[in-house]
């Protein structure tokens, strides 16, 4: 029952891919806000960030490492040549299906289990540095972002 | 051990409060992007749908009622007279402090009870629709209209 939580999470990337995978690479040219990241990084930076969940999840290494320069620790517009909307898009498939085919078959104490970037020793101390609330944080920051991206949306009803 | 997870989503909301507790009246009338939301209505708004966590949680009736027509219902700016930024962060704290004493008590059983607006017939079926699933989807809310919210502050640093 416990795995309703990322179930619910992973719902949140449906929607997340039915606004991105909708658009062309013009319309992905779009900033969110005067001045402020255009949609075609914030896509990058959400998949890049949920590429991060392979190791901390210790389901392998990332698959796209290279997208950590191009939307994580560089900034949007930076001297760096990032992805296509198309590789982007290929890029956040893979890293999703991928994701989701190693949630689904864990058990509640497996997702209960420390992820990686917590040594033994802490995980006796802190016990909430487990797999589930790493997935559950990484949730709450897609919908940080999506909240930003729709914003570009033409106007249906408010907010 | 469940109950980090919502924890971790209250911790999201000290975000929320630090940012928006620190605006004045005039900063709060600010629109998150041309001719959308101001701040307050997005900060009564989130308020407004905690509020509503009570009842479906069976932590008792709503507390501000009246909240629902200005901030949930209606769009920003329509005709209903709405709180003041005074009103909105009394509230707000109001309603964060009691839900937060009213979740601190419950055990993982208690969390994985169904929520109200579900029938004891259609949980035997539906499992997955419990307190826990509730409080994370109305943290995913928060942090959605956070991210948009916080496109007004002055950029420091991207996204």
């Amino acid at each position: 029952m416990i795995d309703a939580a990322p179930r619910a999470c992973w719902f949140n990337a449906d929607r997340i891919d039915a606004f991105f995978s909708a658009l062309s690479q013009d319309q992905l040219e779009q900033e969110i806000a005067p001045g402020r990241n255009r949609l075609i990084y914030l896509w990058g930076h959400i998949a890049a960030l949920n590429d991060g969940l392979f190791p901390l999840l210790g389901l392998g290494p990332k698959l796209y490492p290279e997208m950590e320069a191009m939307f994580i620790t560089n900034p949007d517009r930076a001297a760096v040549t990032i992805y296509s909307a198309e590789q982007v898009k290929l890029a956040w498939n893979h890293i999703n299906e991928k994701l989701v085919a190693g949630f689904s078959g864990w058990s509640p104490t497996q997702w209960l289990e420390r992820h990686t970037a917590v040594s033994d020793e802490d995980f006796l101390q802190e016990p909430h540095r487990n797999r589930l609330t790493v997935v559950l944080s990484r949730n709450t920051h897609m919908a940080f972002h999506f909240g930003q991206a729709i914003l570009t949306k033409p106007r249906e009803k408010r907010s």
